[in-house]
């Protein structure tokens, strides 16, 4: 049976939510849970009957979120460490983390090893849309100053991990930049578009907007930029919806309606939900390694071992070491 | 009587709507017109009792979207360059211009001319937020490629637009990154954080979702970040009214709840509409230029005009040269 490992430290609301969220996934899939973390906070949220698929191993130091992602290597008692030698020791096959995110970037990169090949790994994150698949953006934010060498590395990474573990047939890549035509970019895209030129599935420049119109389905961008349009989306939707609340409220008659569109509402907002999407592969690194939200709550968490689990079965990694021993050779740095 | 010059030719949608813009802005505030463009398509529009306020300059030539900015300096038969001519001799006080935008800049730039101290023009964005006030992004596009000069040059021009024209007491002036953190952001904005730290109105980093909290007044950043955030906003605002709207006539109960909310729609549709914010003045060149979305309608183009009238009785080129002339020394080129 599959086991996962999940680092409960150091998320945002402690690690309550974070068992939680272990919980329901153990209730609803076949895996073996190996949960990092204070005991004595941990034991008493296990069911009895779950005991025997969930075990703790037990350390109360964690990277919090104010220290420097530097400090991680040192610190080998601290949940995070203790979790990747789990994973590199082989006695796990992948590990979800919604801890300090630098931190756990840099352990994996440094002791799991990266993909022959890849010269950076990045964060891959699932953003909803208009159609019914999500949009996939890399880097969201473990690169942020970024060579046209490593966006071309994004760019096929994204395109396996779209075929294999969310199931595009064929999945379109598109280079985020300021406008759709091929002239248009910084320095870094325009040296990037030249490289991406060489490969089929590249469908040229895209836009900000089409993050969310489902024009292409893999977007690659430098992990500054990512997180730049990634937190802004959250920004305008979540205005958005406090501005209609807000006015919603201000009338008896609009509340009225409101009533009528519970349903629509609750759609969109599940639809909108960063949750459902659990957290974020950190693709190019040799093993499974789930990054979620500082503020993940458990259906989030929930969701990301789910995710680790479809990309253990695809076997996403396999797949990228095969991909980056057959790169066209002019694209290699 | 001020004059402003409006460029009615390379608009996505032709004549039309630009001059039914200028016709309701003549209706409601006093200052005369200066119409350039295909007289035979302009003349019939201008009802008789506003003849002798809009004079039209005929010319059809213009610039083609997909033609290259750097053609528009020969070009010196086009719209843009007549209009150029205008505001450059003193004929009008500004000029609106809703074509193509890279051959406006680069035209304002070598006829009109930087203020001194200026290392880059910018295009000043007014965005809506859940604030009363909106908040003004620079660079919106102007300049892809920036060093941190450019930046802090930005900042200063945004705080006087924020302050002279928007009427702001205090603007709070923020530098777009990737995390709230002083440590955070790419070469670039580290570079900058260092040099913005000796002005009293920065606040420091801000992140994508602040654009839409009103944390700050003013965020500053490279012409290719700007351009990305705010297509991405477009995209979400848009991406959510579309699901919305789907799901809404998917079943005749939420068709009628949405009925009792026709008011709170329409109201938050207004309050994200970018033609009320009309276009987006290209700060930094001597003279009051305000660059207008090619697909402006005509309540944009009437917005516009306002915004040039509010520049130029603000007085906004001289307080630029003047805070430029007073810049800090440390943080000049």
């Amino acid at each position: 049976m599959l086991k996962i490992a999940i680092d409960v430290m150091g998320a945002d609301n402690g690690v309550t939510p974070i068992v939680q969220g272990v919980i329901q996934a153990l209730k609803s899939r076949d895996f073996n849970a190996v949960i990092i973390g204070d005991e004595a906070q941990i034991a008493p949220l296990i069911p009895p009957y779950l005991q025997s698929r969930a075990q703790i191993v037990h350390c109360t130091d964690y990277i919090r979120m104010e220290e420097s992602a530097s400090t991680a290597t040192k610190r080998t008692q601290s949940s995070i460490f203790k979790t990747t030698e789990l994973l590199k020791n082989g006695e796990v096959d992948a590990l979800v983390s919604p801890g300090h995110s630098g931190a756990t970037m840099s352990l994996a990169t440094l002791k799991i090893g990266r993909i022959k090949g890849v010269s950076r790994p990045a964060i891959c994150t699932t953003m909803p849309n208009i159609t019914d698949k999500p949009s996939i953006i890399l880097d969201a934010g473990a690169n942020t100053d970024c060579k046209p060498e490593y966006l071309v590395d994004f760019a096929i990474m994204g395109y396996e991990y779209a075929k294999n573990v969310i199931g595009f047939e064929n999945p379109r890549v598109g280079l985020l930049s300021n406008g759709e035509e091929d002239n248009k970019g910084n320095e870094l895209t325009k040296a990037t578009f030249k490289l991406l030129k060489e490969f089929r599935f590249f469908k040229g420049n895209v836009e900000g907007r089409d993050i969310f119109n489902g024009s292409v389905d893999v977007i690659v961008c430098d992990g500054f930029s990512g997180n730049l349009v990634l937190k802004a989306a959250e920004g305008v939707a979540s205005a958005m919806s406090s501005v209609l609340k807000k006015d919603i409220k201000s009338c008896l008659c609009s509340m009225f309606g409101a009533l009528f569109l519970r349903g629509v509402f609750k759609r969109l907002k599940k639809k909108m939900d960063h949750s459902e999407y659990g957290g974020a592969p950190l693709l190019g690194v040799q093993k499974v390694v789930i990054i979620s939200h500082g503020s993940a709550n458990a259906r989030a968490i929930e969701c990301a071992i789910y995710q680790a689990l479809n990309a253990i079965e695809s076997d996403i990694c396999s797949k990228l070491s095969y991909a980056f021993a057959n790169k066209p050779l002019s694209t290699q740095e």
